[in-house]
C-alpha cells in the first residue's frame, strides 16, 4: 500500500476510536476538522520510510506510531493557532479549529488528539509491549519538556532565545523523534536514525521561515508574514533570503550524508531531495533572491 | 512511607525529570506552578490506595500511574482555568497558572503535562511492559475521548447535556481510571475496581457543586458560584441544595459498597468515609440546609 493511503487509513482509524454514540458531537467534529485534510504529512511519511528501511515487521506498530507522531503535530497546530498565539484565522486553506468551532473546543480538541496519540500507541503496543515503552519515550521527548516541541514553542515567551535552540526545539524535535521511533517500531535503533530527523527538521524550520517572508496566504493556506508580524526567530530575519537559502541547502546535503547504510538508503535519499524541492523549489528561490536584493538594506 | 508523601516525591521527581539546563526556564516555572503546592490528591491517593490492597508488587509503576493521574488532573485544572472557560483568578488559593504567567505558557504547561504523565508513565513501565499498555490505556481513557475528562469539559460547550453524563465524564472517568489502573499497576483487574471510582467520581462532582453555591472563595481557594455565573450544569441548582446532600450520601455509600473483598478493604471504607467527611462536612451540611430554606422559591 503506498505510505500516503496507510497514513490516512492509520489516521482514520486512530480518530474514529475516539468517537462514539453519547460523546460530545461538537468536540468530535473540532477534533475531525483538526486532522483532515491533512498537509503534506511529513512527518508520518518519515516514520513509515524509516520503519521500512528497517524491515517493518510489525506494521500496526509503525501505523500507530505514524499516526500518532501526526497527531500530535495536529495538536501543536490547533494550539499555536488560538488567539493567544498566532490567532490565524487559516490553515490548510480552511478556518482555523478555534475559527470554526470556538475557542474552548479549540483548546479541548489540542488536548484530545494528545491523548487520542497515546492512545492509539497503547492500542497497538499491547502486541510488542517491549518495543511500546521505547517509542512511547521517544515521541513523547519530541513533544513535551525540556526539549520537544511544546518547548519549542514556550521560547517564543521568554526574553531571550537562540535561534538554533529555538529550531531544533520546535520542529528538530519531532522529526528526529519520527525517524527514531519509526526505527523503534520496526525494532531497530534509534540512534542510528535519529540525526536524519533532526537535520531535516531543521531544514524544514528554515524553509517554512523563508515561505513566511516569501509566499502570500494563498500558497501556504495560513497567513503569511507572520513571523515579522509577531517577532518571532526566524532565519530569514536573521539571515536575510539568500542566506537562509543556503542554510537550507546546507542543512539538506547533512541530512542525506545522515541517512545511515541500509537497503533503502537509495529511496530515503530520493525522498529527502524530493522533499527539499517540494520546500523550497528553484522557482521559489529565484523568487527569494528577487525579493532579498529588493529588500537590502531594510530589516526583513 | 506514608501514601502522601510517596505521591509528593513520585511528583517531584515526574515534574524535575522535565527540567533541564537549556529548557524554557518560564514554562518550566509555570509547570510547577500547576502542580505544586497541591490539592487533596484524591486521584492519586486512590491509585495507592487500591494498588497496595492488590498487592503492590511494582511501586515504581504504583508511584508513576499516581503521578500521571495527578499529573493530567492539574493540566485540566490548568485549561478549565483559561480565559475561554472559567477565567479564574485563583485556584488552590493563588493565582491561577494564568494569571502568573500568562495565557499562552497556561496553554503549553497543561499540554507539557499531559506529555509528562506518559513520559511518567512510560519510564516506570519499561520494567512491567506487559502492565503498561494497560495502564496506558485505562489512563487515557478517563481523560480523552469518547468518554473522559475533556469530553466533559466539552459538554460545556455543547447545546444540550444530560447532567449524568457530563458529571460521569467531566470528573468520574479520572476518579474510575485511578482506581482501575491502581489495580493494573500491581497486577490487578481493572474491572472489580472501577465501579469504586465511578461511585466516588460522581460523588465527588456533586460535593463540588454544592461547595460551588454554598462557600466563599476564601473556603474553596478558588472563585464561588461559577457554576451558576457560567451557566454550567449542576446538581445544586438541579435539585436544590437538600437534594443534591441527598444524592451525594446516596453516591457515598454506593461507593463503600464497591469496594471489593480483599485484604484492605476495611481501610479502603474508611479512607471513603473520610474523603466524604472532609467533601461535605457535618458543619457544611448545616450550612447548607439552611442557605436552601433561605433560597426557597428563587432559582440558584
Amino acid at each position: 500500500m503506498p505510505a500516503q493511503d496507510r497514513i490516512e487509513l492509520a489516521l482514520e482509524a486512530a480518530v474514529a476510536a475516539g468517537e462514539a454514540a453519547g460523546c460530545p458531537p461538537r468536540l468530535a467534529a473540532a477534533i475531525r476538522h483538526g486532522v483532515f485534510p491533512g498537509g503534506a504529512r511529513v512527518r508520518p511519511r518519515l516514520v513509515l520510510a524509516v520503519a521500512r528501511a528497517c524491515g517493518d515487521d510489525d506494521p500496526a506498530l509503525t501505523d500507530a506510531t505514524a499516526a500518532a507522531v501526526e497527531l500530535l503535530h495536529c495538536a501543536s497546530l490547533v494550539h499555536d493557532d488560538l488567539p493567544c498565539f498566532d490567532d490565524a484565522a487559516l490553515r490548510r486553506g480552511r478556518p482555523s479549529v478555534h475559527r470554526a468551532f470556538g475557542e474552548r473546543l479549540a483548546v479541548l480538541a489540542g488536548d484530545a488528539l494528545i491523548v487520542r496519540a497515546y492512545q492509539t500507541l497503547a492500542l497497538a503496543g499491547a502486541r510488542s509491549p517491549q518495543r511500546l515503552a521505547r517509542v512511547l519515550t521517544t515521541v513523547s521527548n519530541g513533544v513535551g519538556m525540556p526539549f520537544g516541541i511544546v518547548a519549542g514553542q514556550a521560547w517564543e515567551c521568554e526574553p531571550r532565545v537562540a535561534l538554533s535552540d529555538y529550531q531544533r526545539a520546535k520542529t528538530g524535535a519531532l522529526f528526529a523523534a519520527s525517524t527514531a521511533a519509526g526505527a523503534e517500531a520496526a525494532g531497530g535503533s534509534a540512534d542510528a536514525w535519529r540525526s536524519l530527523g533532526e537535520w531535516l527538521g531543521e531544514a524544514y524550520q528554515v524553509a517554512d521561515d523563508v515561505r513566511d517572508a516569501t509566499s502570500d496566504a494563498a500558497h501556504l493556506g495560513k497567513p503569511a508574514g507572520q513571523d515579522v508580524a509577531l517577532g518571532r526567530p526566524s532565519s530569514a530575519r536573521q539571515q536575510g533570503l539568500v542566506g537562509a537559502i543556503q542554510h537550507f541547502e546546507r542543512l539538506v546535503a547533512c541530512a542525506i550524508e545522515a541517512v545511515p547504510p541500509c537497503r533503502g538508503a537509495a529511496a530515503l535519499r530520493a525522498l529527502v531531495q524530493g522533499e527539499a524541492d517540494r520546500l523550497i523549489s528553484p522557482a521559489m528561490r529565484a523568487e527569494a533572491v528577487e525579493a532579498d536584493g529588493h529588500a537590502t538594506g531594510h530589516a526583513l
